[in-house]
């Protein structure tokens, strides 16, 4: 491994800001030379700035570095970007013209025609937007790229399985999801404790369209979306990290329960630092996937489907799980970097 | 007041006989003159031989109470039953042939043809299935009632309400169910906290039956049931008392959202001691139901609906709200047998 | 019955200002007539302004009634106060100049020498430093009550029956605590899933200075502070309402283990209102009290002490629980007011 | 690194069992060839057998490997044994007899005279105490040492620390004990949700009487204890992995706190593949330690001590917390075999 690029986290020290940088610490390709966060924060070290709340505590490297304002110039190469939908349109933009890279978590630019929206193992063709994207906007080195919503990204996967064999026509999601991921100080323990929470601001109309475009073709310069109907009801419920997905599906061809699970556990993964040995796994016993003991699965990358059964309504049934702050956020944005890295985009 | 029926309990030191308990103490119709439980318990004090789990602690009038064996005769007028399944089928029967009226919580005889599955406000006529039964089994004075299983009390209400005027052609199904579900010892904490387990042994197939027999007709000496299809897929998760569903419904009929809020709040409760002023509650606010805000509506026999909408697969989406151990068990069972009192069946 | 005293609630909308609203519903001496919050909720109607958090939902009885800013006049004879101590001691004083009772759960003046620290049941002879306290800051009709932290309250009446007897000297208390006791929102449920946390800000000194008002003398218009010395640590834990008390004490003068059962036993109740039948009630199970199973006891009223034993460091160790958001807060101050009324005070 | 150590584990489908697994899987030292259990589990491959509960799934190793029973011979050099105390005596003492090494997480032989209870750091002399032992009870090449229970490990170095240097005199602790300490099925759900437990069966004496032996001196061929007292009250609360400890200290000699950080920084460690780089870490936040931000401090080895100060009874009072399974189970037990190896006792 030669060169490492140098890498800015804007938003450093939120719930997602904390996870990149735990995913960066020791990783061959990226160093991280800059860090930015809000006016409070800016200019303080990190380890002033940040309240730390992940397990095995902030690296060393990290905890020395003042914090910046969210605004180029920042000393780096590329930008990963996790910022407050409130700002990340207007900041993720002055970055990506200021000639950054910006492989971006936030929802802002997620259903921008011009924009990929990526899953690295189901849609790196959208790459192909990236210029599409230059030439329009005006970018000269800079774009933006990002990754799907956590709830969307806990079904997308075994959803793209089965579409790429046998087209999926409709698909019915309750999604279980877990309090990480809304940040700190994020869900107050009195709206949780012994508790479900039938409502998440915002969260039903990203999860019944980001699929479409995800599992898209990219032909003549624009995603032609994929022809299915979504119908998504979110809860959040009382797990730390893990989004849980209650499936069911319509298929436009038939399909036996052998060939469904064949086309989840052979959907190739891919041969980039983050990817997982196993994109997608589907386990035989009757009580999983569950968060606390499925959700690290391959470092966190992995998605695991169970109970997958012919449904007495739809064709069939399934529930699927993934680690919301790492594939769901930013594992899967440090994973989009490795993909840009490997086509030799950055 | 006149006199007051002596009620056994069947099962009394598990969590719902616990709950038959507290919510027979004050009660104007009933006293509590037995208490049976398995052979490990019988002869004890009740105080000795139950750990109780209820908040506000045992009623003073039943510590002293002998715990007898579970099996006839018990010095009662009525038994009410929370028994495993694997020994209800034939204690009940034992019990009814001995010429009590048994209101039973298990789910042994709720799928038998002359058997009544009651929700007391939906299905009152099936009372008249109790005949039937008596000459088909050779009953005297004797016979089984049923209530049924927690998880479709909480949506078969909002369910009973739209199918009696717009006709159910299909349902899809998510439910979150309580830990209490599971009864004592029940669910391993480490099995639930920061999890959620997508398995309870049993439930989906009782999920997706129970409720066309509950909507059901009575002609001619038979339940007719409801022609309907549901869909389950069930979820523990980590609350204590409150089963949530997920509910996406498709209609025969077409019918506005108004039409169903009113259908739902309207539907008629009855004049008995345990209803509630409210059967069905809608509420507005985006965030409700929630298990701890809401199940104690209605002292837990009030059903919570919300976040009734449109759907973009089936007609309508809502979510519904019972307490699993009240109105999905105990409750439900104390109001049947109000409910064959005020019909003079006992 | 005769006349209802008419009753302003100052932080209306918080989680003990919630508490006091449910507390006086049906209350046979108080009638809610005003309710004041923060300038971002005056004006509205209560139900608008209000994010209810109590099980059993928002009394109609509130709802209608207009927000007012916290300031006097409100149109009422008392005020029940909690407040932020940010804004407690300004505020509070406002009113007590203006002429109103003020009974305040805020811990601004509890330290102050001429202000009553109640306990009801244990101190109230206190209240004559009442009419020091008005000549003292020229006050007419109005004063200030306080009663203690709710992490006091949890150990100080077990204490307060051993000091009558046998004159406690030393005490070391590690409480844990429930998050209800930090407000809404209050503790981020990040923070204490799966976790607790060994620091509430201010609390350790609060818990070794109030005992010894509570338990001091009324002697010439002063209160002359009990002998005692009390090392505390405390921690917030994953509950939602009850706080526990793990204690050692050494005592002045020798008690058996019987003596100290029947001095905590039998310590007088009072007959008001909100006296609950027990003040303390020592149970005998090895593994109470339990938040979760106790803290109703006596409507949240009555201290459950367990886990008595000889110590082989101190006396005596035993553990103590109380609700903190009835016994701890707002029930305190409600007993509060009926003591004053009682003694024709107010 | 030369040959491997064949290891068996003895109650390998429990809690500590799959925590030994998953700690000695890649362990440069030690190869797992034989897995024991309990006559239901015996006969079975390990997958079939156990029900692995902890995240990150069961290595791909062991799932073909036959579970024995709990008896001698078993194929391997050495054992760990996590037995349930009903079995552990008679069953360590047969494999000793046998001629295995028996590294020991069970109760049954702390406290024996003969028998080291390890904390290797702290006491790793008292390995001189194994001759005595063979030589007492007849063994040959096998023996027994055990580690000690957990929430006495999580504050018996920081005491060793102060001892060291300055003399315990008393010490009063109240742990906050989590549910995995319990094995599974373990604490039920309904019992420590929204709950706190005040009792631990057979846990107080354990924690009153361990350290004194820890810290004692091996003189003579025998241990003769650390002379100071300890009081303890254990609590059960919500958090799945890290026991925390409230602790107040009397010291025989002077000391500042200056000077008690830096004997506890200090304490050295050891050079053993599973010590951590600190042994001991002072940690300076206010709000730390917590069980899920440090219970995996130095892969779960480290002892985290936080709020040291200067106590108002006591000399001081500090929180200290370590990973129950790692450090007080199975990590403590690896590392005395690797203390073992590195001593050329086996």
């Amino acid at each position: 491994m030669s060169k490492k690029y140098r890498v800015g986290i804007l938003g450093a020290t939120g719930t997602v800001g904390q996870r990149f940088i735990q995913l960066l610490e020791n990783h061959p390709q990226f160093e991280i030379t800059a860090l930015a966060a809000s006016d409070r924060s800016a200019g303080k070290s990190f380890v002033e700035a940040c309240a730390w709340k992940l397990s095995g505590g902030m690296p060393d490297s990290v905890k020395g570095i003042t914090v910046q304002p969210i605004e180029p110039p920042l000393d780096c190469d590329i930008v990963f970007s996790s910022l407050p939908s409130s700002v990340a349109r207007e900041t993720e933009e002055a970055f990506a013209r200021a000639g950054y890279p910006v492989i971006s978590n936030s929802s802002s630019y997620r259903m921008d025609e011009d924009v990929p929206l990526l899953i690295a193992e189901i849609n790196h063709k959208h790459t192909d937007l990236i210029e599409v994207q230059k030439q329009k906007r005006g970018f000269t080195t800079g774009f933006i790229v990002t990754n799907p919503n956590c709830a969307v990204i806990s079904f997308a996967p075994p959803l793209a399985a089965m579409h790429r064999k046998f087209g999926v026509e409709s698909v019915v999601v309750t999604t279980l999801q877990a309090i990480s991921g809304a940040g700190y100080p994020g869900v107050p323990s009195l709206d949780i404790t012994d508790n479900v929470v039938p409502y998440i601001a915002g969260e039903e109309p990203k999860v019944e369209t980001e699929a479409q475009k995800i599992l898209g073709q990219f032909v003549d310069g624009v995603i032609e979306k994929a022809d299915f109907t979504v119908s998504a009801q979110c809860f959040r419920v009382h797990v730390i990290d893990g989004h849980t997905a209650s499936v069911r599906v319509n298929l436009r061809n038939t399909a036996t329960l052998e060939e469904i699970v064949e086309a989840m556990n052979n959907f190739p993964s891919l041969n980039l630092y983050s990817s997982p040995k196993k994109f997608i796994d589907v386990c035989d016993e009757p009580s999983r996937p569950q968060p606390r003991l499925d959700r690290d699965s391959g470092n966190g990358m992995t998605i695991t489907v169970g109970r997958l059964f012919p449904d007495n309504i739809f064709d069939y049934r399934f529930v699927s799980l993934s680690h919301n702050t790492v594939r769901g956020a930013a594992g899967s944005a440090v994973l989009n970097a490795e993909l840009l890295i490997d086509k030799k985009i950055i």
